[in-house]
């Protein structure tokens, strides 16, 4: 892959020629803690070691044991979910994988009550072993196999850590467990085994992905990669205005990059008043829905575009006798292709900034590096702003006071007393 | 429904008691020009007439003669896609219904080619008739058919107006049509035959969408109802500084209210300048994913929390042996409650306004009653920002740079001259 960065010199907010040429030196001090923090294994940083760190080995074998499946269902929530639906919605679309990522009776009960469960894969994810959502969600799947007498314990793998509540349950079932990797949080777990063994079952290239993740990876400080400059411009351009960040993926296949790439800005440098809102798109559908805003709005974005040439190239789809001379004799990759340079022209026209990523496939190996650039980029990000890039203490309060809800009530929780104040408008 | 807008007094941005209590009056002219366009059917305020002026039996006809289907495509983008997208997802989500809403052919034809396309309804949608998307799907959509020896004319029918491109495939293949109404654009076309057939056909009551959206139509110019409130709120909150609203709805199959409400939001406020960027977000999945920066990033956001009591209160679920005695004992919906309200006292905390949309359960009138409540807010916050509420002038510069990169290349498009220049960062 290929990471255009042109699109951000003279747009407001924007950079000067002459200050990204400057990027990589201004940045350097950042990438040296993070090689630092990444050659000491410290938490966080760590995950930049997985791509070579990671025991792809454990992984394949539990796959391999776990074998001929129809459906994978990942029980997880936030970084256990969102990293293995990325995989798998990106590189294994024809299979398929559920994520019970919520706690919506409506939608959940009546899911694993259709599906085969004695053929289903589920994997039960949670680093810290207390997530209520994962836990309740995991007693409501025993209950649904029970009844329909199906040995859960024989169709699920737990990935935990050695102490915790889930940890517990899967002793005392003799639950096949695939161990996450301790110092890295969810947001950054995608090439661990909180998010492969989902694309592993269903023949992912676990090798490939983690080999391009490697790639992407810099080395030393004046490592100038597409995610050292993600990291230097998003930075410098929120401190110009720039309070919002666009993903927005020209593929189906990849709109999850969007999701996982919102948790991943959002929860890591979201801080202390201060953190670019992650906005996620789909090309082309969006232009039909926000380019209006992106192009007459407020200068407050930067749009980040991922085209995969490929399917631009792709010679399914020919358009023919479509009732416009224009399209006729084109193929729709060609026409996602125009449309793709066309709004690049036309957030140029109106000065946004935009930073392409161009991926000749959608492969294994391009989207690990993607990924990496990715997570590069939020470090970088993270180090300049000078906030703490691996943490999210600010999620705490509302875990607690959730449980205090449901500790002091019997069926319906009202509001907690530092509740607002209600003011209702009927109908 | 019931609207709660205590969850903006003494946030930051936010209102003071008196300063909300007031907003009735303050509004008053700009809800008075909203009255007099309803009235005299003008263009775009058009659309608070459709609950009533809707043919209802025109769709219901046209429903009737498609019969038995097993899926529904919709082919369209924007807003003739993302209004019939909610409604089916949300009222009749255990039935098929696709949507091609993009010009990805590695998603398209695959999905085309694994369905039942003599047992598929294509609803094809273009009030302009000229969307290029929806003309190349449909010649795809043609292809596939012949291919498979299906007669589209025969599954299909067109919604798109008198004159334009598919009204002229429509009249040359003699495809059934059912018009939309004039004078409606796209975002607000929801409850119209634009988006209405797909429901229809899966069996939703649109007599009683049309009612709960009629009863939330303000009829007098002191009629401060909870769309008005919205409008007046969201546009004061705006111009202290939350230049962010976020959708969250807690309820899996009411998650394309975000989408559809990120497009009525963007393409409508989004001008000259300023307008509010939607952010699409999802409970309680979110809150493991974006709520750390609404709570500790910048003051810029306004949250709309969508709760559903019967989801809330619903029996299925029951957690037991969970590892975690606090959940044991309740429902996942009682969890579910607890969480959204401890995330709406943990967004109170940190000073982040939060307008909450309560229904009391998924039905047709509850949700026709939310639908319009957004569309009146919308209308009152462009009518206060002083903007064209109903155009997209920004959007035609790409589309015009579409159709000229594909009239001067044969094969792959490369980037228009006013391209910005490339720095490529390679690998």
């Amino acid at each position: 892959m290929r990471t255009d960065v042109g699109g951000v010199v003279g747009t407001a907010p924007g950079l000067s020629e002459a200050e990204l040429s400057a990027i990589g030196t201004a940045v350097e001090p950042a990438l040296q803690r993070i090689l630092a923090g990444t050659e000491a294994a410290a938490p966080g940083y760590h995950a930049l070691n997985l791509p070579e760190a990671v025991d792809l080995s454990a992984i394949a074998a539990v796959a391999d044991a776990v074998g001929d499946v129809r459906h994978v269902v990942t029980v997880g929530i936030g970084g256990s979910a969102l990293g293995a639906q990325l995989l798998t919605d990106s590189l294994s679309p024809a299979r398929d994988h559920r994520v019970l990522d919520s706690v919506d009776p409506l939608r959940i009960v009546p899911m694993l009550e259709s599906i085969a469960l004695e053929e289903t894969l589920f994997h039960v994810v949670s680093q810290s072993g207390e997530t209520p959502e994962t836990l309740a969600n995991l007693a409501v799947v025993r209950d649904v196999c029970a009844a329909a007498g199906v040995a859960w314990e024989e169709q699920t793998v737990i990935t935990t850590g050695s102490t915790g509540r889930l940890a517990t349950i899967a002793a005392e079932h003799d639950v096949p467990q695939l161990p996450p990797v301790d110092g890295v949080p969810g947001r950054f777990s995608v090439l661990s085994p909180t998010c492969l063994l989902a694309p592993a079952v269903w023949g992912v290239d676990l090798q490939e992905l983690c080999a391009g993740a490697a790639a992407a990876v810099p080395t030393r400080p004046n490592d100038v990669t597409a995610g050292v400059i993600l990291g230097a411009v998003s930075h410098r351009l929120a401190a110009r205005g720039a309070s919002v960040i666009v993903m927005m993926p020209y593929a189906d296949h990849l709109a999850r990059i969007a999701d996982w790439f919102a948790q991943l800005w959002a929860e890591s440098l979201g801080k202390g008043g201060s953190g670019q809102t992650p906005v996620k798109a789909r090309g082309v559908t969006d232009q039909h829905s926000q380019l209006q805003l992106y192009r007459d709005g407020p200068a407050d974005k930067l749009i980040c575009q991922v085209g995969v040439a490929a399917l631009e190239r792709a010679t399914a789809g020919m358009v023919t006798d479509s009732g416009h001379p224009t399209l006729d004799g084109h193929h729709l990759g060609a026409i996602a292709a125009a449309e793709r340079l066309a709004t690049r022209a036309a957030l140029a026209r109106s000065s946004v900034p935009v930073i392409e990523f161009a991926l000749e496939e959608l492969s294994a190996t391009e989207l690990g590096q993607l990924i990496m650039h990715l997570q590069v980029g939020c470090m970088i990000h993270g180090e300049l702003a000078g906030v703490s890039t691996f943490d999210q203490p600010a999620v705490e309060w509302g875990k607690t006071a959730t449980f205090e809800l449901l500790e002091t009530v019997t069926d319906q929780p009202t509001a907690p007393s530092s509740h607002p104040a209600r003011r209702w408008v009927e109908e």
